[in-house]
């Protein structure tokens, strides 16, 4: 896949700090998929307070210092303590930057007006523009508020906004400038799947994937993590009897992949995968042919279940040098 | 004032469309100011429901066409009218851009945390900048919505994502390219004051007015209306007795400016004013200031009560010729 970014405009990405990694929430892991636009809560918050661990110093005090000090639904204490911002010499933490899918927002949206297909001067298609980008600019919100509440100061980016667009579906412009002013400014941008503006389409979907291969592919992060809802990527789809997780894959030149561990005789190269029918920004096949484009990079992918310890380990980078028997999940790397 | 955009990035603005209209809506006119993160929705629904009237087309059927297909808290109907998109040609509407305040959003946490100050490097300073960005998109989201219910093809657009950053407080770069795309796909940019990036200070608040200001500088609209919880412009602080409502004030090319209408005898030409002690971004004394500049750029400002005939027939642009005696506001205009 050519994603076209010849035109790209990245004239001034100047880090003064490398990326330490680029975390992907994804929308199956984080939203209730079946459910009309609800937030998977208690994952949300794991997912939130791992981040957490994984990317800040511990603060002298040990306290989190939420940074979200807006008005929730139904909660009447809105007091905050102010005060222990004083104890605090710094608030570091490595660069990391979030990219979350839409899972139950935005698709039921986008489906039902094929914003995906294009065609902005059809009245339904411009509504569904509209509706799909309140739909995921909620979910934003609600996810900067929970990584913020969890003291990471973390900052809404719609790609939209940021001026990213696509031409027939690939990446014709962004301005990652604004992104690496964020991050040298000890922020911790969020961005998310979302409705673009198509040079040729009108419009199109450009999925939380695509930016975070984009992303790896200008901004060269340590690593990837991808957190899911199974634990890894499987030969088949999770649910049926027998399904072999496929603990390492290793990604060639050429860009084609093969399963290194576990050794299984008669595997089938060809793995099977389950796509949720209102996924339109595909399923698990997407996310390996992604995953393997940025692992061809030299960036190591791990593909893990969140809010697990999996998880954990592989977002704080303990597993860069070596990864343990004990360890689930799936790591995708470049075959050198 | 200088607001040293000599280093902006304007280099793509090809609008197809010269815009109408830019349109403030006020923070006190849509929050209730006094109420943490508190909307005025009787207001919002009436302004909304007069920007539909004054920027769109009337529909074949006359019906609103909904495009905030989200759930809202406490509905149980998420039911949508999708087949009345079938009817419509199409749903043209003339460029607008509306920018709004905080009101009740926002200033809070900024003034908790000094943020217009700015000092990154503190952890109350960088908790605030996260914090006032969350209060200001949740309102931000909350008036794309209305307007979106309305049938307004809205779209979210915030300054520091769009990179809107500023020099000692002065707009220093911004890439209008993003806003012009987008007004020229038929959408609406609804912008709003924010938490930035300062490349002298850190980080500080850049008002809707200031926006306002450059918008209507670099994109030329043929008029502007700023929309507000009282008539106009008054001679004093409104609700004392006596006070006059200042109905025409004419900018001269020194940018100074002087009471038009009404010829009162007497009249201090120093307009007194109330200043809302928690509004960090300045009253009506700063709202005179930036519309006698933009009124020096040959754009008709307007300063009208939200949710009245008189903002009704402001935004119409049915006052650009003639205004009758009859208009309750304030116009600023260029004395050539």
């Amino acid at each position: 896949m050519d994603d076209g970014n010849k035109s790209t405009q990245n004239t001034s990405i100047n880090l003064s700090r490398p990326i330490r990694c680029i975390v992907k929430l994804g929308g199956a892991a984080i939203t209730c998929k079946n459910e009309l636009e609800t937030i998977n809560e208690g994952n949300l918050k794991e997912v939130s307070a791992q981040l957490r661990e994984s990317m800040i110093m511990e603060s002298s005090s040990g306290k989190v210092l939420g940074m979200d000090w807006s008005k929730r639904t139904g909660e009447t204490d809105n007091s905050f303590a102010f005060d222990c911002f004083d104890d605090q010499q710094s608030l570091d933490s490595s660069p990391f930057i979030v990219v979350h899918g839409a899972g139950s927002f935005g698709h039921f949206q986008a489906s039902k007006s094929s914003v995906h297909k294009g065609g902005l001067a059809q009245p339904l298609v411009k509504a569904g523009f509209v509706a799909t980008r309140i739909s995921v600019t909620k979910l934003n919100l609600e996810i900067v508020r929970a990584l913020a509440k969890e003291g990471i100061p973390s900052i809404g980016m719609s790609p939209f906004s940021c001026g990213w667009s696509t031409s027939n579906r690939n990446i014709a412009s962004t301005d990652l400038s604004v992104v690496a002013k964020a991050i040298d400014s000890g922020f911790v941008p969020v961005m998310h799947g979302d409705a673009v503006l198509d040079n040729i389409l009108g419009c199109t979907i450009l999925s939380g994937d695509v930016i975070i291969r984009h992303l790896a592919e200008h901004l060269k992060p340590e690593y990837v993590v991808f957190l899911t809802d199974v634990l890894g990527v499987y030969d088949r789809p999770p649910l049926e009897p027998n399904a072999v997780l496929l603990k390492e894959i290793a990604v060639r030149e050429d860009g084609n992949w093969s399963v290194v561990k576990p050794t299984l005789e008669n595997m089938n190269k060809q793995v099977e995968t389950s796509v949720a029918a209102h996924d339109t920004t595909g399923g698990m096949q997407t996310k390996i042919s992604e995953a393997a484009m940025i692992a061809k990079l030299g960036i190591d992918v791990y593909i893990v279940k969140a809010g697990t310890s999996h998880s954990l380990r592989a977002m704080s980078g303990e597993l860069r040098d070596y990864i343990p028997d004990d360890w689930l999940g799936t790591v995708i790397r470049f075959l050198r």
